[in-house]
C-alpha cells in the first residue's frame, strides 16, 4: 500500500525511540515506510530521499535524530512537505542538544518539533495523522476516537487511585 | 473569506512576534483570523475557541505564547486539528521557558513546535501552508516559489559579499 | 470527612512523587481527596474540577505534573483558590522543564511552586497546612510540632556523626 | 492598620521588582508593611523579623531576593507562616540562580515560589490574597473581580487586534 | 585537640560527599570537628555555631549542602572566618542548583566555593590547609608534599598507559 | 591567487562575525574565498560547494552559522577536508544552540568547533593556519610571530595597569 | 610596601570587574599588586608569576578571567598559596562558562571561586582579608567593622523605604 | 615509528573515552603516542610536552579532559601545532562544564573542539587524519574509504530495519 508517511531516523539506535511513532501509525492504520537515513553518513541518499518523497506519494515526513540532529532540518531544506522532527535523547546532554538543533531552524525552512524521546515519537505520528486529517476525515475520526480512549484511561486511573 | 488558519496569541504583547506569521500568511494568500486568547486570563474563551475551530472551518491553529506558555498545549488538548506552537521570547529566560513549556508535551497531545521568536513565527505560517499543501497544490506551489526566492536571495547576497 | 485539600496529578505515574504530599497531609490530619486529572487528556474534567472545587469546600489545591506541566497553571486559571504546583521529575530534562512550565506563570494567575520531586511534594503539603493555619491554629500547631521534630532529628544525626 | 502581609526584600535595589507586589496589595486593600531585610547583611534582624512576624499579626510573608537568594528560605526556616519567594532577576544569570536558590528547598521547609521578576512580584501579592481569602471572603471576592477585569482586558485587546 | 577546621553539612546524607573533606584533613593532620547543621531545620543552632566558631578557636569553616544550599552563605553571614562551600550533587538538577545557591553570593559576604561533589569536598580541605598555611609552614609543607605525590601518580599512570 | 581556505557562512548577517576570520587570514597572507552558503536555503549549492572544494584546491573550510547551525556539519558530511565550525551568537539563546548544533556531531564526521562569536571566528582562521602550517613552515612561522605579538601586548597592558 | 595579595587578570578588559577587588583591598589597607597575566597569551609569565609569588611574600592570589577561564586553575596548579578565582561575565554565555571553567577543578588543586562579576570581585578581596585575618587580627577587625557598616546601610535603606 | 599525533589526557580515567581516538588512529595507520598529562597535577610536564612536541615531530595534538578541562587550552597556549580538545563526560554536569571550558577559548589561541565523550574522541582522530591529509594523500584516501564504509553500514542497517 502506498505509504503516506515516511519515518526516517539518523541511526539504527534511534529505532528504540522511533518505534513508538510506527506503533501509532499502525494503530491509526496510516500506511508508512521506515528507513535509516543519516544526514552525516549518507548525505546524498538523504537528499535523494527528501527530493523524491513528494513524487513517491509521501505526504508527511517524520525524522528522528540525536545530538547535532541535522536530519529533520536538512530534509526540510529539500522538500516542501511538512517535516516533523523528533529529538532523540542523547547520552551526555539528555537530548537538549537534539532539541535545540532541531527546533531552532531559521525563518524559511520549518521543522515541526515535538518532545524529546518516546513522548515525542508518539506525538510525531499523531501530528502526522492530524495533518492528513485536514482533508481526510478518516484520520480525524481516528484521532478523536483515540482522544476519547486516553480520556477514559485517565478517569479509570483516577478511580483506581482513590 | 473563510479563514483556514487561526492565529492566536496569549497576550497583546506577543503581536510583535506573531505579526511575522501573519505577514507570511498574507504573502501566501492563506485566509486567516487573528485573536488574543489567553490560556490563563480567558480559559473558557480559549476552550470555546479550540472546540469550535474545526466546525468554523479552521484547518490549522498557530498559537504563540511566552513564559509558562500553556496556550498551544491547551488548545491542542481541546481539538484534533494540528496546532503549531510559537515560543515567544521571554524577558528573563530568553524563551527557553516558553520553548520547554510548549515542546515537552506528553504522549497523546502533540504541538508542532517551531523556533523561539521571529524565525519561529515565520516558520509557523510556512508550516501551516505545508499542511494545507498536502491536499491543496496551490499552497505547495506557493511554498516552492518562495523557496526559490530565498535561494536566489542567498546567492545574490553571496555575490555581494565577494 | 470534608476534604480541605485537593491533591491532583497529571498522570498515574506521578503518584510515585505525589504520595509524599498525601503522607504529610495524613500525618497532619488534614482531610484531602486525591485524583488523576490530566490537563491534556481530560481538559474538560480539569476545568470542572477547578471550577467546582471552592463550592465543594476545597480550600487549597495541590497539583503535580511533569514535562510541559500545564495542570497547576490551568487549574489556577479556573479558580481563585490557592494552587500549589509540584514539578515532577521528567525523564530527559530532569524536571527543569516541569519547573519552568509551572513557575513562570504570567502576572495575574499565580501558582505557588515548590521544589522538583519528592522534596517538593512534601513541601506542598506543608505549605497547604501553613495556608490553612492562617486561621486554624490546629494546623499551625501541627507545623510547629513537626518543625521541632525535624530539628531534633538533625541534632541526633549530628551526634551520631561525631 | 495592622499589616497582614510583610513584604521584605534583600536589597533596596529589589524595590524595582517588589513594588509590583505592593501595588497589588494596595489595589486589593490588604494592609501590609515593607522592609529591606538582608539575609546576608542583617542576619540577626532577619531572624528577629521572622520570629516575631506571627505574634505581630502578620499572616503571610512575601520575600524577594536575587542571586544566592537565601532570604525567602531562611525566613521560612524561622516561621511556620506561609512564605512566598520572589526570584529577582539577576545581572549575569537572568534570575535562574535566584529561582533555583529559592525553589529547591529541602523537604520540611517550604517556600511558595513564583515567577522571576515583575510577573512573580505581581503574583506573590495575588497568592497572598488567595491565602487570606481561604477564610476571608472579602479577599476572595476581590480576586474574582480582578480576574473578571483581566479577562475583559484580554477580550478588548483581541478586538483591537482584529 | 583543639579543632582548627569546622566541617558542617546540611544533612546526614551529605556525609557521603563530605567524608572526602575529612579524609584529607586527617591525612594532613589538621584537627577538625564535624557536625550536621541544617540551615533550614536547625537555623538557631546554625547561627550559634557560626557565632561561636571563632571564639572556640575554629579558623576555617567548611560547609557542604545541596539543592537550595543556604548553609555556607548563612554561616558566612554570621562570621568573618573564611567559609568554604561545597555544592553537594542534588538528585534532579545534578548539583547545578547547589552550585548557584552557594557561589552567587552578593557583594559583602563571600563564600569560597569549590566543585560539585567529591572533588569539591577534597579541595575544600586542601583549601582550608592552604589558608592555615599562610602563617603555619607545617601545612604549606604538607600541601607541597601532597602535590609532589599526585604529580608522581600521574607520571606513573602515564607510564602504565604506554 | 588560488584560495586555500574557504570561508562560508549561513547568512549575510553572519558576516559581522565571520569578518574577524577573514581579517586574520589576510593578516597571515593566506589566500581565501568567502561566500554565503545556506544549508537550509541553498542546500544543493552547499553540497556542490563541499563536493568540489577539494578539487578546486581548497585545503580547509571555515563555516559559520547560528541557531540550528547545520552548515558546518553538512559540509563536513560532504568532504573529508577539515571543516572548522564557528557558532554565531543567536538572538534568543546567545549561541548555546549554535554551539551544540555544531559541536555535538556523531562519531564519523568531525567538525572542529571554536568559541561562540568573534573570538571563535578569529580562532577559526588561526586554526586553519595551524593546519596549513603542518607542512608549510611559512604559516607556522606567521603563527609564532603573532603569538609573540600578543604576548607583548599583554605585558604592555600589564605595565599600563600598574 | 610588601604586597600581600596579588591581583591578576587574564585581559586588560577584565579590569572593569577586577577594580572592585582592588577597591576593597585599598579600603581594608591590604597591600597588593595588580597585573595582567594571561594563561593563554603569556603562559610562561603566568607560571613564573605563580612559582615566585610565595617567595616574593604574596600570601593570597586573586585571579579573574572570563570564557574558558584557565588563569585561576593554572596558577593554583603552580603554587600552594590559596587562589581565589573570579568569573568575569562573558559576552555570549553571561559568565556561566567562566564560572564552570573556574569552579569545576579536579580533586587535588582547589580554586576558591566567588560569584560572577562585580559581586565576585568584591568578595574575592573580602575573602583574601578573611584568610589573612586567620592570624592577623587587624584584618579580622577590619572585616567586622565593614560588616557592621553594611548592616547599618541595610537598616537605613529599610527606613527610607518605609 | 615516529609518532605524528600525540594523544594526551588529563587523567587515567579519561582513557575510557580517549581509547576511541587511539582505535581510529590505529585503524587509519597513523603513528601516535599516548600519555597521561595533567594540566593541574603535572603543569611543568604539560608545558614541556607542549613545547617539545613540534621538534619531536608531532604534527597534531589530541587532548582529552573533563570538568574544568584546562589541558587542551593550555597545551594550545604553548605550541602552534593544531590542538584538538575532547570534552570528557563529567559526573555531575555531564560534560557541559568540560565542553565550555575547552571550546570558549579567547581569540588568539584556538582549540579545535569536538563532541562530548566517545563520539568526540572518535572524531578527534578523524580530524587529525584530515589535517594530516591536507598534504598527505594517504590519509585523505583512508578517510574517504572510511566514509564509504560507514555509508554502506547505514544503508545496510536501513535494509535490516525494513
Amino acid at each position: 500500500m502506498q505509504p503516506l508517511v515516511g519515518v526516517i531516523m539518523g541511526s539504527q539506535s534511534d529505532w528504540e525511540t522511533m518505534k513508538y511513532a510506527c506503533d501509532i501509525l499502525e494503530e491509526l492504520q496510516i500506511p508508512f515506510e521506515k528507513k535509516v537515513v543519516s544526514a552525516h553518513r549518507t548525505p546524498d541518499y538523504m537528499f535523494e530521499y527528501a527530493e523524491t518523497a513528494e513524487e513517491r506519494g509521501i505526504k508527511v515526513i517524520i525524522a528522528g535524530a540525536g545530538g547535532a540532529a541535522h536530519l529533520p532540518g536538512m530534509v526540510a531544506a529539500k522538500t516542501t512537505l511538512p517535516v516533523i522532527g523528533v529529538p532523540v535523547q542523547s547520552k551526555s546532554l539528555n537530548g537538549l542538544d537534539s532539541l535545540l538543533s532541531i527546533v531552532q531552524m531559521p525563518g524559511g525552512v520549518p521543522v515541526a518539533t515535538v518532545a524529546i524521546g518516546k513522548a515525542g515519537a508518539t506525538n510525531a505520528a499523531l501530528l502526522a495523522a492530524a495533518m492528513l486529517g485536514i482533508h481526510d476525515p478518516k484520520y480525524m475520526e481516528a484521532l478523536k476516537k483515540r482522544r476519547e480512549q486516553i480520556r477514559q484511561e485517565v478517569l479509570e486511573s483516577s478511580d483506581r487511585l482513590e
